[in-house]
């Protein structure tokens, strides 16, 4: 791994997301896993980023590791779509990924990443976003794609890796791996500056 | 597949990439491969889209396929990196890879595929532009990525889905896909309106 100071750390990653643990896993650091006991649930009044930073705060604070010691380091991520004014979550079923689709299809909307770094003795937070266009879908597509992908476990119902992605994103602005769920290269500037 | 008249076709992939056979297979497209046997040299005087248009349709016109029918379509693409006013090619050395990272480094380039698609009575061509922008990226980042990656095989020394695309991409503007060789849903999309 590149540079001994981030080499050093003993990462903890507070996700269950095997695309998040993917991500880190590439930029080649070594971490561990965690889980956090926090109830995910956030004020109504809250807007664009305030969610994901509201809720990846959550998951810092819920997770308990005994062993942490002063060169631990928490990282926990939360990912929404921001779209027509509202965020979308994850569809409970068909019908309702269909709409969320339908709503997506021939705009563009925004992907806000929230990231909470949390130490013993220290916390900061920071947020991403990227702006994601999608051609026209016509309605064959939607529905091969909710049948074949079953995204009911992805905030707006795609995974821009999977095929939708490919045949339907015209283009973005800003971070691709912001959009998969973690924004890994300004999670690695920030690690860069990280000091207790 | 979606799409009766995209399946019925007989692709025919002008390719010896990887990434391009993977990306197209990430559309679900039935495809087989065909190899060209043009020299890939390009006039001096091309510039930006000219290049990679030109070089697809060597490629697609050095494509000898004998059992061509009239439901065949060749797919042939060309990427290239287009930064500081001229094309970075593949980098013959380590020192020529340093070199052109070090260019690319804390700045926005362009990355352009050209595609050439060929039936047996019938040619078109079109072309696709991202803006790729990198963060500062330092001696140490350049030499472990050459090292480990050895990105000798990729025009610009780089691949956007490696080490250096997670850690020093900041963004990009337009389709990801073409940055990594083939801009998925722009060719969708011309396939749909193909008709012969």
């Amino acid at each position: 791994m590149v540079g001994k100071i981030l080499s050093d750390r003993d990462y903890i990653l507070v996700s269950h997301s095997p695309r998040r643990r993917q991500l880190l896993e590439g930029l080649g650091l070594q971490f561990r896993l965690a889980e956090s006991s926090a109830e995910e649930v956030c004020p109504a009044h809250l807007k664009r980023e305030e969610i994901p930073l509201y809720l990846s705060n959550l998951k810092a604070e819920g997770c308990v590791v005994d062993d942490m010691t002063e060169k631990s380091l928490l990282i926990a991520a939360d990912t929404i779509v921001w779209a027509g004014g509202k965020a979308l979550g994850k569809p409970h079923d068909a019908a309702e990924a269909r709409e969320m689709l339908q709503t997506l299809s021939g705009k563009t909307h925004e992907v806000i990443t929230g990231v909470t770094l949390k130490s013993l003795t220290a916390k900061r937070q920071f947020h991403n976003v990227s702006k994601v266009t999608f051609a026209d879908l016509d309605d064959d597509e939607v529905d091969y794609y909710i049948r074949q992908y079953r995204p009911f476990d992805k905030a707006g119902a795609y995974g821009i890796q999977e095929w939708i992605g490919l045949m339907g994103v015209k283009g973005i602005e800003g971070c691709f791996y912001n959009v998969m769920g973690l924004p890994v290269q300004h999670l690695y500037a920030e690690l860069k500056k990280w000091a207790d």
